[in-house]
């Protein structure tokens, strides 16, 4: 069976009750996929569920259970998470709704996060955005996304792997270590954009056209995407290192602590970019102000050069019977004496003013 | 009898005593329409007062009224209501002046909410505004409106219907749910304006012109519109959201809450339109030049190219007696050939500075 | 004896010690003359007074006395009442200055308010401005103002009247409705400009001119004119109504309240108006810019479709003894479809680069 | 023995240890001065000192000490006050460094207050800039200025008259007084800039060239000169003013809330005046624009009319054999007449596109 | 062995483990040194170490190890650094990545400072920029830098000598040295970028060109870098004077005070030149105007003087056969007289319009 790809869009929600659970974005893919990773210092669990009903929570001491959820289109399935895990439902309605503003909400027995995962589509060069969602609960963490990725893979790994100290750590390092794995992809992106702009930048020195104000456009708005995933997300971050809840453990406020300067640096960085692309705007109009600048010389100095030679030239081709110049031995030379004189001081002229 | 609509001005009010209550504004309907809706568990009773006196307040727990007010302009009317529940003068002033500024004010026994209600007219397309006012008691919520509206209706199923928690809920809860509404009514038009916005982006790199810098305008202005309405709204949510006044439970705060994150998400659309659109004109303007400069490329290659051309063929168009050249049995030729010498030297040189 | 109107500058002062009475700004009446206007719930009592010396306090309660001093260039006069009702000299120093910005200032034992009145003048359509002080102390309030004028004859009128409430209410009431009228004329100005700014931009796009930027400028000064005169009249309200002063009553706190929501609706229209007004000129610029291409497209085409046919007609001019073409019989016509074709091609060119 | 003013940079004190007395800035006159005043409600001394070892304290109550040190290259000399007063390295160096923003420090048993005493030079009418700094100490306080002025001598002047209070209050009042004196130069330049500003602006509006520009420029200049005396200043005022140090009795504090009045007036007018000047280039731009169009209609004007005038008697100036034309009795008539159409079809679209 | 300096990537650490200790910026020298310098009253102990392991630490009262290590590139060793003052991997990983911006991180034991260095390569004259770290222990300074270089050689200077009171001082003096003399070197740029801005200025108001845009828009890049090196570091110093850690004695305080005053007249400077700079541009653009507009006139003052000239002489160069004028005998200087009329007409036209 085959099944479009179908849009909510934010005004299909208009007038519903609160909590209403409609999918509000892009649908990204297939399937829905469910992926339960269950570990603690001597556990590793790991596998893809099928059915949500085949998940089990154990209560036992140090072993944290990360459900990954992949694919928001299936409100019935999130209702029924929600239900199991008591989530209330504005919250479900945000995590379904991919338009929110990156925030953490305190509710008294879990965290949710929200924030956008920025990554560069490989084909074709352009931003991609998704919506992901945390719910931290005693030794659970859930997360939300739209579409399958890799960017989550280095933190699997490391639970996986017996060396480091991953598993002995809380299910609030194990937020800190998700969160974390999307903002390192913001680093990436802004170095990316760095690049771009100093090609723009030689670019609009070398030879600037119109097709370069386009690109200075579209990293514009591209700044302000990611403007809008950095900016709301240092409050955030903020939230979750100072908040009295007791999910989030002291030694791992130091880690939030540690990405709150990670993200402070991003604001930086697009804050700097914004700046610089703001003003190649005004250098390419400068810069187009000067070519104009000497496409007018040329003309002027050709025009007024041959407009009053042509004029002289053309006396002399007026048909009158009496013309006493015409009929002079050296009136041909003399003409040619005067002309080679006016172009003289026309070009002396201008290089005076500093035309030639 | 026929009526005509006038307007009453905000100037009209200076120097009478505060609390005089004046309609400031359009008038934008006919009669003003009185709609009560009572209903508690298991109590609904619905019916358009073709008088206030009709109205009787019955105090009975979980018994909840919705006294729907729509249109302003008759003072006596607003003045009744107003003794009838002890609503303080300047409060009623405000009601009626219709230019006021979003903001919630807390009174000892009650709250007076006032907010702007936007919609696009299906006609024209135009943002057409309106000012809504809430007056939340015990049990009970007034709404005034300016014009008869469907943005209210989804809320009225919500309470007809038996299957949803409404009726169940309180006064607070219906305050929310219509604050909600006329919230969500943003969103819709931030889409329209968003789509607006693609579409000129397109047509100013397609082939601007003037009409496009008028819609730029317009889109300015309408922007300034919303930001207006949006704004202090933030403000008035929070309020609501943090007051002391027993009039809001603690449940519905969370709703608040979720209100006031939409607020601020209509707020950061505004602002990135803000910015897209002022950007538009730079983009506008760079795209001029930039034409500019290729009709003066145009005609500054063909004015240096046949100007001196035309030089040339001017000289041997003199009638002198004695022009040596205009023997010779090559002169013609010869001086095509000089032409075509001083046409490819003009030619290269501006393929060299890339005029052509 | 005829009196010339001389204008002190504020940098008549410098090195003067504080306190100093020296009247700062333009002279604008003749004699200052002293208005009383005695009055509680059965009494009324109102006159002018000739001589500060006829002024007498009487303390009764209730009986509440409102002085008001027209003309500020007197300043031995207002030396005189300022040491009758204790008022420091730098409070004088202040009223007599009238480059005061808009300040709230607690004493003691009283307020001392100083803003700006704002006026259309009715012959020449510019903005006026005037200081004006208060002194509000116990059962008395003293207002100074720079000129005669009706913006506070409606307070007067509401005191004469029976009817109302006002005569009941103290004094802090009464220095509510002179602010308030004060105010309430921003509104009228307000609407006045917000006409012109609309017929501008009417203007702006049917033709606009250098006339139009006189225009925009001058709007653009009454707004910094009224920015100065709102922005911190909205600090000076809210310091009364914060005050701990038991000067103002609880009661008349809700009316500065409102009064401080009409300041506020001033900035905002203020600031919005000033970001319409800074757009207009990038209006402007385009639309100047979309003129010049127009302009410079009619000479290119023109230029570029005859020039080089002048050329041609030039070449056949030209007197060689031996030029072929020139004995053809069908030369000339041959020339005239050579320069058709030359100019279709051209007329085409223009067609596709839509300069035509 | 003649001494030629060296100026000593910042940078040559990078990597000297803190407290490093040396002067930075340039050398503004010859010799140091040192001048005394003390005085008392009854007594009164007032001399030059020749060398600082004259110097004696004497602590008499109600005698106050004002010593007024006016150069600032002599760091030994700095030392040595430095030393007998007990005044912190780092302030000395703060003194000596001309460079520094102005503020207020406060100290156990001393307070430090630094700021720019701005002039207009009569000769060049330039800006100059000076520091001033002082010290309050018990019953002192010392003025450290770089160059003899008339600045302080009004408050010379009222300490020597009997008739005035100033001798009977502290030291505190002194401090006042000085600052007082340097704030009211302020008001003097900023209305000579006004002055300039509206004659700039007359300019700017009949004739405005390059010239107009520049003086723009400097006045932007002078007004960021300004505005980094001012902004800080507040700062520094309002310090004194709020200070828990007894050095500043509560009767001085009213006159430095008067004082911290002027100094917000003169941030109003700076940033009023910044942003008149900074909308002039606007004004002057599309003044420029303005008048290129005009030009460049001319030029259009005039050649789209000739060019194909001279088009038409180019053909007729072709020397084919065979030209019916040529022969036409009325041939030359005709063509007037024809061009005479042409040049009326012409000067009727212009009118239409009013450009004539 | 040749060793190729290679640079690290921010981006290469995406999606490792928090504290992966991985160099990330330029590799800017080859061998990490390391030098060590144990100063008191009476002792002094300087020396390079060759390996790390060659270190000991003395704990005697009054003796302060200063361990400066110069180059970031071998993880390893600052890894084993770190474990011997146990210093919390967060901290190592910031230490070596070099994008950090300036902060004060405050931990139980230690104080973590970054901050940025900034110098003017001799050579090239261009910004260069280095990271440097400090950690401040009991007794006990480590610097970490990227490059040799000579900024705390006078430090060194001051410790070796035995005159002054440096050695008598603790640690947190020996920040504070370390810190003044980066702060120092900001002024020496900031004065460099002073002259270069005169200069520039000077140059655009001469002769503007396109090379003077460049140089603009570098010197804006350069007070971009400057920003993002001194705005934080107000911050950082303000964290250490007011920091409750007993690390930072109350006399030091008063340096810091000092220092957080530089770094204020620092950034005072930077937004002093930023808009300075900007509106260089704005002063280029209407000088490039200006100097259009006189282009402009050139060629249309003569373009409307000769143009209609030669249409009349080419009227007269017509061939017909019945042209009465050409018969005439005063024809040809009847001619002249009607052409020298034209010329004179619109000359005096051009001198009413001032383009002449
Ligand atoms: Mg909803
Ligand atoms: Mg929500
Ligand atoms: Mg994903
Ligand atoms: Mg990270
Ligand atoms: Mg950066
Ligand atoms: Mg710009
Ligand atoms: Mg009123
Ligand atoms: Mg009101
Ligand atoms: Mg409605
Ligand atoms: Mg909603
Ligand atoms: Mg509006
Ligand atoms: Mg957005
Ligand atoms: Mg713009
Ligand atoms: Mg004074
Ligand atoms: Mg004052
Ligand atoms: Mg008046
Ligand atoms: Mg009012
Ligand atoms: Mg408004
Ligand atoms: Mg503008
Ligand atoms: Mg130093
Ligand atoms: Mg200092
Ligand atoms: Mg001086
Ligand atoms: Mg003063
Ligand atoms: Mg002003
Ligand atoms: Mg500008
Ligand atoms: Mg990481
Ligand atoms: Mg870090
Ligand atoms: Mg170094
Ligand atoms: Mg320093
Ligand atoms: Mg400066
Ligand atoms: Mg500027």
């Amino acid at each position: 069976m085959t099944q479009k790809l179908k849009k909510h869009r934010r005004s299909d929600k208009a007038g519903l009750p609160p909590g209403s659970l409609i999918h509000v974005g892009e649908k990204k893919m297939g399937d829905v996929a469910l992926h339960l990773m269950r570990y603690g210092v001597d556990v590793l669990d790991e596998r893809s569920l099928s059915d949500f009903h085949d998940y089990e929570r154990k209560d036992s001491a140090g072993v944290i259970d990360w459900l990954d959820v992949v694919g928001l289109h299936e409100a019935p399935l999130i209702e029924e998470i929600g239900e199991t895990f008591s989530i209330h439902p504005l919250v479900l309605e945000d995590i379904l709704n991919t338009e929110q503003r990156p925030k953490t909400d305190e509710y008294e027995d879990f965290l949710y996060v929200v924030l956008k995962m920025l990554d560069i589509d490989e084909q074709t060069g352009d931003l991609t955005i998704e919506q992901v969602s945390f719910i931290l609960k005693d030794n659970l963490v859930i997360s939300f996304q739209e579409r399958i990725g890799d960017v989550f893979e280095p933190v699997r790994e490391r639970i996986r792997s017996t060396a480091g100290r991953f598993r002995r750590l809380g299910a609030d390092y194990l937020l800190y270590a998700l969160m974390d794995s999307v903002v390192d992809r913001y680093f990436v992106i802004l170095e990316r954009l760095g690049e771009q702009i100093e090609d723009t930048e030689d670019l609009l020195l070398a030879h600037p056209d119109q097709e370069t104000v386009r690109s200075i456009y579209k990293m514009k708005r591209e700044l302000l995407i990611l403007r809008h995933a950095v900016w709301p997300l240092r409050e955030a971050v903020n939230t979750i290192r100072k908040t009295e809840s007791s999910l989030i453990q002291l030694q791992t406020r130091t880690y939030f602590g540690d990405l709150y300067d990670h993200v402070i640096q991003n604001i930086d960085t697009v804050e700097n970019f914004r700046e610089t692309v703001s003003g190649m705007l005004d250098l390419y109009l400068s810069s187009l102000s000067n070519r104009m600048n000497d496409v007018m010389k040329v003309l002027t100095v050709i025009a007024t050069l041959f407009i009053p030679l042509t004029f002289i030239v053309g006396i002399y081709g007026m048909n009158f019977k009496y013309m006493p110049e015409l009929e002079w031995k050296l009136g041909y030379p003399f003409v040619w004496v005067i002309m080679g004189f006016i172009a003289f001081a026309m070009i002396y002229l201008f290089k005076r003013k500093k035309w030639l």
